[in-house]
């Protein structure tokens, strides 16, 4: 176990993430969570980070709040341009809207610059490669890149004190699988909020990508769903 | 030239990033200028940019704003840590507590996904491997990786439909070089501010590293300085 180590988590306040805090508790690191606001329309997603957070004990919990509609290009910060919403189970084709431009890259650029003033070089995201397939930045190979971008991006990298790991302990999980994994921990999956649009007091919408995601996940791990709907 | 293809400029203000505007303005590029608040003490930096965006008549002028004091780590970032001050010109050695982390790493993270949203390949950024050596983010290995990550980060390398490349014009460059090459393509310096803790009317201390490398730049260059010092 890496019961010393300090590992920072990326935590939004959806499923993934939450899972992620609880596999990177589990496994015995000293959690340092941050949580990035970017002008995203579910904003009640901090809220829940915030709790997730307190429930985990964690070291610290930072929040990182970012004026991304000022680049616009996503439904997610863009007001103008629609989240998809589609029938049943499957998941709008192609790279949706609701990508981000460079978000995971930004988001893992966050949590090194965290990570390096609290003397970790344990990085947890939770990206899904399965999924998410169209969002480019969810690929391992991505992750690759950046896990070696970050040895030469730092100080700890350039005086050779320690070594970055990007840990995605969800890339090849199905929905169904991480769920079944974060309640093989306890997880409490009603504090966490998935959907795009929620509304301000963090229900769901059950018509976007994420919320068809996560309503099938649950289905298939043959779990009661304990997502609060609008 | 090209000149119908979009770049984006990181313009913070100070000396180098606006010699960047003019050789990407000179170059034929329709230039979008992204300017980042973060938090630093020399905020009157992005007064400045704004100034040079309007005089080089960019195509659009973005600013985002982050609040990277959350994470700390830097004397640029914390109040807490002291600006170093020195004697002569010589900057301090190894890498200065001036160092954000993982600052560039976010920079062009923000700079691609803006890329991204106009329809830009071309990213221009400020960095100098000559005087700020003591970076690890301003090296030219991290430069390449970046560009390499940016393939795998994004809708356009996903799809195939373009090449990021990271241009580094000055980063082979002393301060003096760069004055030069900006003053021949008339850029007018006394709208920069290059100081790490200029005053709220952005006049410089003269006594942190960054002004005195730019004081020794104009020197060595045989021009005057046109710096505001407190």
């Amino acid at each position: 176990m890496n019961d010393s180590r300090n590992a920072v988590v990326l935590l939004s306040g959806g499923l993934d993430s939450a899972t992620c805090l609880a596999i990177a508790t589990d496994a015995g690191f000293n959690c340092f969570a941050l949580s990035v606001s970017y002008g995203q329309r579910h904003n009640t997603e901090l809220e829940a980070a915030r709790q997730l957070a307190e429930q985990y004990g964690v070291a610290q919990h930072r929040e990182i709040h970012i004026n991304l509609d000022e680049i616009g290009g996503s439904s997610l910060t863009d007001r103008n341009i629609p989240v998809p919403e589609g029938e049943g189970d499957d998941v709008s084709p192609g790279i949706p809207n609701t990508y981000v431009p460079a978000r995971n890259t930004l988001f893992l650029s966050l949590a090194l610059g965290y990570a390096e003033t609290v003397s970790a070089y344990d990085l947890f995201i939770g990206v899904n490669a399965v999924d998410y397939s169209g969002y480019p930045d969810c690929r391992p190979e991505f992750i690759q890149a950046f896990e070696r971008l970050a040895m030469l991006a730092t100080r700890a990298g350039a005086e050779k004190s320690g070594n970055f790991r990007i840990h995605t302990p969800l890339i090849n999980m199905s929905k169904a699988e991480i769920i079944r994994q974060g309640l093989a921990l306890d997880l409490d999956y009603s504090a966490t909020i998935s959907c795009y649009q929620a509304d301000s007091q963090g229900r769901a919408c059950g018509k976007c990508d994420s919320c068809r995601l996560r309503r099938k996940g649950f289905s298939d791990a043959g779990v009661s769903d304990p997502t609060r709907y609008q």
